[in-house]
């Protein structure tokens, strides 16, 4: 019943800490050469390692992070549970770094930055916050957490699923109609879909031009999500007013990539947000918990929606 | 009983109409030419007149912003009460402009954007909220409302004033001691503080010096309080990772100040917060009602402390 640690050693030895305290029945280890394959039921790793199949009595495959894009999903066999890692510190990143995002974008900050470079002491027309309409792509856990950190401030909240939910003080969508509906009423768009073969390419000239004029976009989703030659497109025509970008596609971007001196882009390298070991942790401990109590962990995956 | 109205027109557009709705026995006039002076009961204004003696019934002089020291406080006859305007746009805006800056300093926004122009994609290391402490210079009510605002993203919160406050969930500090408690204890240090003659320069190479290594400064108070150079060099130094600089002296800066290219320093031209004529025309016609009523308007400035 060992669990087995595919990633990098500091990690581990923070995981290997909570599993001795918390789980001291299940084995610990982070040594792949040497574990008895049959023994391992839980297997944490980012990608998956090639040898898979050789875990033959595996019950879970924890992804290490938010996403399982990275997996193959159909490689695994049909009884090991697929689950993602939404915990406590994932979530207050991504809280940060869209309210930050979002509060950069409202308040002009790409426009002051070009002027200060520029020598220039000047006022940009500011819009009260009551009149910057915010449109969410994505509403499970993390989208979720954000809508409810930017509250607040008083921005008109919306926010766009596949399938219909209800969310306080949030203005929900669904499907294809509610998403036009959604663009249209979008000063500024926040990204947080899951990479899927739907959600590749989403962000587009199509999708840009159904925004208002002037609108602004936060792209914390995943690279292949964005067609980013659009984005610029969209962004020199003046439709686009200024984007905040995390994540690219490839990563890291070629060194002539628009991106990097675009005066209206501000580009960060994927460091929206990162697991935290000690929170992942006590999350995955958790589900094991569950699990072993005949519950589904929490953020165990629907592998015909692929997240 | 005429309200003169001594600023811009699109401003004093709105003003006239919301004492046309709710003090309608109240005459509003921008007219400082025509008006007869001794009705002038209530003046609003940037800058005092010249000619503030003329006014001889003069009850109330308003400054249109939430700071005072623009004024003479002396010139005024002594039974005029002088008053701030802290109004809802302003408190609003103040509270957007400092989250935005604690979170850009807080995730690294300076580093990253030289990262940008450089073309370099690279990891900064990131503290967690919880290990980034934060202490604000100024406990009335923008710092209260701006501490407010902080509160969900668990940073731990500490303040400082004159006299002592209690705030719950803020370590709140007062007077010498106090303040070199919190400095110490400050990751991101905000000024918030009126500008006095004990506030002028406040923020020099000592208080620098007292800040732990890689501190970071938000300063939205007002530019003399802020001495440049020390700044600068404390930056240079290494002993503070950033700032985020709202106010400066003078303003706008000489074309060959520092603060325009340095890596280190993002400058936006004194817009963290403007009042808002919609509101503000509200809490104005709110104070002379309770003005008429006896009681003191909120915002009155205590002439001795100067603020």
């Amino acid at each position: 019943m060992t669990f087995l640690f595919n990633s990098d050693a500091r990690r581990g030895a923070i995981f290997a800490d909570a599993f001795a305290k918390e789980l001291p029945d299940v084995p610990f280890t982070m040594d792949a050469a040497t574990v008895d394959p049959d023994a391992v039921r839980y297997l944490i790793t980012w990608t998956e390692p090639e040898d898979l199949a050789r875990y033959s009595n595996l019950e879970i495959l924890f992804s290490i992070g938010a996403g399982v894009d990275q997996f193959r999903l159909d490689t695994a066999p049909e009884q090991v549970k697929i689950v993602r890692t939404v915990e406590e510190g994932i979530v207050r990143m991504m809280q940060e770094y869209v309210t930050l995002a979002v509060l950069a974008l409202h308040r002009n900050l790409p426009g002051y930055l070009a002027q200060q470079r520029a020598g220039e002491w000047r006022d940009i027309p500011q819009l009260q916050a009551g009149s910057r309409r915010l449109g969410v792509l994505g509403l499970g856990h993390l989208g979720q957490a954000v809508l409810d950190r930017l509250k607040p401030f008083s921005f008109p909240l919306a926010g766009w699923s596949r399938s219909p939910r209800r969310i306080e003080g949030v203005t929900c969508h669904h499907g294809e109609r509610g998403l036009e509906e959604m663009l249209a009423a979008s000063d500024i768009l926040i990204c947080l879909l899951p990479l899927t073969e739907e959600t590749r390419g989403f962000l587009d000239a199509d999708l840009f031009a159904k925004l208002p004029k002037g609108a602004a976009l936060v792209h914390t989703g995943r690279g292949p999500q964005l067609d980013q030659e659009a984005l610029v497109a969209a962004l020199d025509s003046g439709h686009l007013s200024a984007a905040m970008i995390d994540v690219t596609d490839p990563e890291p971007l070629p060194a002539d990539h628009p991106f990097w001196s675009h005066q209206k882009v501000i580009l960060t390298p994927h460091v929206a947000s990162v697991t935290q070991p000690a929170t992942a942790a006590r999350t995955v401990i958790e589900n094991i918990r569950r699990h072993r109590a005949g519950l589904d962990p929490i953020g165990l995956v629907d592998r015909s929606r692929g997240y």
